[in-house]
This record gives structure tokens, sequence and C-alpha cells, in this order.
């Protein structure tokens, strides 16, 4: 069964709130998703492994320097700054940048305004490590699948398709698609991304919006109505050398399989004539019918069959986990779809 | 005594509280500032004045279509959305754009994030109202002084100088001193607005950073530390038409007088050099020793010194009322003021 890279280091990454609307609410992004994602793919006998090791400079091939510094040192700095010592503290967002900001600043208090994105990317004393190791399963996967495995599934939390170069969001910290993505484009020449959480992945379609060895595709809720809001719209296209290896495919909200299914047929057409010898795929469970946030209506029949067409691809894939928060069906949905791999695989 | 405009529909701008560092607290940009404001200068002689009717074309001089009418709806808008229906629901921005925006989506969430900047400029339903009226408050006085006033006083809340023509901020919805500003450089040519808010102006230095019409001089705690944080630096003078006419003049946190007085005259001799024929004065009492977040350390006696100072120039001059949160303290400090700078007419 399909190898499965999984750390255990995500659950002391647990921000219990964040910030949202101007309420502080419960967060949906938890340890018990990556539990049971790990558990299911256990049931499913799946080829559980740790990550390798592999240094930060696949890192930041697609980060920048001195933003991993400030994930490697926040929340240190802003436990000093503030004098904060209760069980959960943390460093969150409290004033955005000017549209077009002229510096960084050196304090942590301007340094987390800068680098974290609103108030869904709270850094609590796991989250550096956490994001590391997950930044590790998906290069893990990324380096077998160059090296000639059919696929592979990273169980990354926390996930990543928000990050940009510089910048977390909406739960993500380090962008683990673009990282596998890069080293697949270096390797091989050029790849393909495949993102079909239900959010925009906006980290990942900024990171090479201006690079035509790596074509990105998405399929998501409408971005006028679902975070990340600002971008994910039909007419961004790429820009310079990345002119027209972006494809971004919103769908109205509580789009069912159908729809959902006729825009992946849309975006495998695309990956198909742009002809990459490999495909990374950012794989969310939040188009769900029952996700809590509610922003499609796909089935797990429809994760299957979703599945199904993307290996009769027949391209070597990079599993990248993302989104999903209906923690209760996680692990049944992920079965489905792992069941529709192999048997578009046949 | 001065001239001095205020308006009453700023009682119906009560946010109890903003969203900031994660948490969500007290707000403390309240009514019983201007309330306490008001009765200081009536016990000081002042010759209290509703404001006259401008209409928009003034503010529009400054603010873009769009987001005024962002400002106008996006209570009714967002009470809408979110069924909300309690006292106190509040419009409050929960995802920052990303740093580069492609556009501004319809729906009433992703506005909320685009022209909000963080959590500290909520919108409840009398916002809308009272930031048009303190903006009628500036342009009342403007207005006077551009046809000869010496000078009169805007108490204007909520504030404005962090707002940018798009962009809310800080307490800060549309931007008092610089629709003054302009209404004057319009009529005259030119004028200068100096900037003594113990926070960088920073909304006002953009709207007028290719403008040489405006020379725009701050005195402020240094931003690495304190909020706007991401300009107001001293290598910010401008760009285009507007190189050399701003004026940035931080100082270290919990700076007292002579710190303080020396940095204004500073400023004050950067204004006489500019040679324009009004001034604009936004008025913090926040750089106050005793202020609540304790940036800088002025007395109450350094704003005397300083209004003296300031009417010493001989400018006619617009005074438009900014920030200051020691509620308890700023009739006392206003009274100074107003003493002060009655000494540097004589």
């Amino acid at each position: 069964m399909m190898l499965t890279v999984y750390s255990d280091l995500h659950e002391d990454h647990a921000p219990d709130t964040i910030s949202i609307r101007g309420m502080i609410v419960g967060n949906l992004e938890l340890p018990s998703r990556a539990l049971n994602l790990a558990k299911a793919a256990r049931a499913a006998g799946c080829d559980m492994q740790a990550p390798r090791e592999f240094g930060e400079d696949a890192v930041l091939a697609v980060h920048t320097a001195p933003y991993l510094e400030f994930l490697k040192t926040a929340y240190g700095r802003w436990k000093q700054a503030f004098g904060e010592d209760r069980a959960g503290p943390y460093a969150c967002a409290h004033a955005s940048p000017t549209r077009y900001p002229a510096r960084v600043p050196a304090s942590i208090q301007a340094q987390v305004g800068y680098y974290l994105s609103g108030g869904s990317a709270p850094i609590d004393a796991g989250t550096w490590a956490a994001a590391r190791d997950a930044a590790m399963c998906a290069l893990d996967v990324a380096d077998r699948v160059s090296g000639g495995l059919r696929e592979g599934y990273a169980i990354c939390r926390p996930p990543g398709h928000h990050a940009y170069a510089d910048l977390a969001g909406g739960f993500c910290y380090l962008n683990n698609a673009a990282i596998a993505g890069r080293l697949l484009a270096d390797r091989q020449g050029r790849t393909a991304i495949l993102d079909i959480d239900v959010h925009h992945g906006n980290g990942t379609q900024d990171i090479f919006y201006r690079d035509g060895k790596v074509l990105f595709a998405s399929i998501h809720a409408d971005t006028n109505e679902v975070f990340p809001f600002y971008v994910g719209y039909a007419d961004e296209t790429g820009e310079g050398d990345g002119k027209g290896t972006n494809l971004n495919l919103p769908l109205p909200r509580r789009s069912k399989d159908k729809v959902f299914l006729d825009a992946l047929d849309t975006a495998l057409d695309r990956i198909k004539a742009f002809g990459a010898p490999s495909l990374v795929l950012s794989l969310g469970f939040d188009a769900y019918e029952n996700d809590p946030q509610q922003e499609m209506a796909v089935s797990t029949e429809g994760f299957r069959e979703a599945a199904r067409r993307i290996a009769a691809l027949g391209l070597p894939t990079a599993i990248i986990q993302e989104g999903g928060y209906c923690v209760d069906d996680l692990g049944k949905n992920l079965t489905a779809f792992l069941d529709g791999f192999q048997t578009g695989r046949e």
C-alpha cells in the first residue's frame, strides 16, 4: 500500500483559539486531524514512515531566510517581550502592515504583524518544530517520487498552501506543497501542482506566479465569499515566464460532486497538456459536505472518484495533506481517497 | 477665545472592544475622550460651534469613492451577512489581504479585511456618521482659516491620522487633518501639517507622500516598537513631487519634555523654511506621561510649551484633535495647550 510519511511532532503545535472577524473562536486546525488521518492510513495498510532529514536548504528554495528566522524565534521573543507564561500564550497578528510596507521592523510585535496574515496563523511553543517536520514529510515524498516512486502521501500538519515566501496565514507557515514542487521542478525541469483544497492555494500561486516551470491548478470555493478572498480568481493566469501556467477554477459555494469533478477534469486536461513528468497534489478534505465551514458539498464518494481520475493521469504523484476540518470523517474520506487512487492506477 | 467646532454625533460611535495581539481588549478610544475635551474647551471660554455641512466632495479629495461607500454601508451589510442583532456587533478585520492584493472583492467579509487594517478600527452603527461629522469639523476650521481666521480647533472624534486614502486603522476612518490640509493647499497653493500625536501619522504621510504642495512633519515614538510599525522612519522623505516634503522625527520610547520639544523645534524650523501660508496641527495628547499606552513621557507643562512654540510661528492654524487616552487628564492637558497657544500668539 501507499508509502505514507508522518511525524508526530505536530502534536505539540496546538493553539486552541484563533482570531477571526474581530472575535476569538475555537481553532479548527487541531492535532486530532492528523492523528485521525494517520490512524486511517495505518488501517488501510499504508507503509508508515517517519520523515528523513533534508536540511533547510530545500525550504529556503521557497521561503526567505528572514522569514524562517522569524518562525524559529517568534515564540520565545514574544514570550520575553510580553512576559506571558501561561500554558497557551502565542504570537498572533495584531496590526497589518500598510499595503506597501517600507521595511520589516526589528521588534517582535511589529514582525508578528508583518509575517502573520490575520489572526488564523497563531504561533505556539511547538509551531516551528511541527512546521519544519511537515516540510520534511513533503520533501521525503517528493524526493522518492523524483527517484521513481509512483506515489507517496505526506500527512503534513500544519498545512501549507496559504503560506507565501515570507507570510504565514490560514493555519499555514511553511508551504509544504510548494517545497515539494520546487524540488521536483529543479530535478526534473518542470512539475505540476494540483490543489483541491476548498480554499484557494494563494501561497502556492504566489510562489510560482512568475515561474513557467511549475503549473499551478486550483479548484476552490469562489474567493469573493471565502478565504483567502483577495486572490484565486479565474483571470489570474500567471505573469512573465509564468504566463499561462496558473489556472484558477473558482466554484460556487455548496457545489456538489458533479461541479467539483467537472472542474477537476478541466484541471487534469491542463495538466496533461503541460506535460510535466510528475504531480504534486495539495489534498484538502474541506470541500466535504459536512465540513464545519460548509464551503462546498462534496461527498465521500466524490473524493473517491476524484482520486481515481487523478491517479488515471499516470503521473508519479506526491500527495500533500492540506485542510479538512470534519475531524470525525477525515479517516473515512482518506480511506475512500486511497481506495479510489488505487483503482485509478489499475 | 478660540473658535472650537464640535459635533455630538461621535457619541454613537462606541465600539467597546478592539482586537489586538490576538486578544480582545477594551477600547481606549471612547466617547468620554471628546466629551471631556469639549467640557474643557467650554470651561476655557472657547467659542463652541457645531460643524457646517461641506458635502462629501472635500472628503473625496482625499479618500476614494469605493472606500467611502464601504464605510457608509459596512455596518448594515455586516449585520445582514452575519445575522448579528445584539447591541454591540461590529465589523472588524478578520483576514489581511496578501501584500499585493489583486482586487477588492464584492462581499462584505472580504471588504472588511481589505479596508480595515488590523482589529483596531471596528465599525459599529454610529461609525460612519461620527467619522463624517468629524471630517466636517475639520473642514469647518480649515475653511475659516483659509478665510482669514487666525486659529480654530476641531474636536474630531474618531481621530484621523492613521487613515489612508482607502484604509482605516488605529481608531481612524477618515483622515480629518489630511482633509483639512487638502482644502488649504488647494486654496492657498501649499500648506504644512505638523503631527505631534505620539503615533506616526502614517495615513497622512501616505496621502501626501508624492505631493510637494503639502509638507508633512511628524514627531512620534519610534515605530520599530510602537504602532503603526511599518512606516514612520527618518529616511522616509517623500517621493516624486513630494521629495523632501516629508519629515519624520522618531523619538525613543518614554522620551520626556526636552527631547519632545527639541524635536518640535526641528519640525518648526522646517515648517518655517517651507514657507506655506497656513498650518494644520494634528494634536494628540497621547505622548502624555500618564497615557495608558506609556509610549512617551511628556508632561502637561510640555504640552503648554509646545503650544507656545507652535503659535509663535505666527501661521493661521487649524488644530485637529487626534489621539490621547488618559481620559481623566485630557481636559487638563487641553487647557494647558490652549493657554500656551494664546501666550505664543502674544
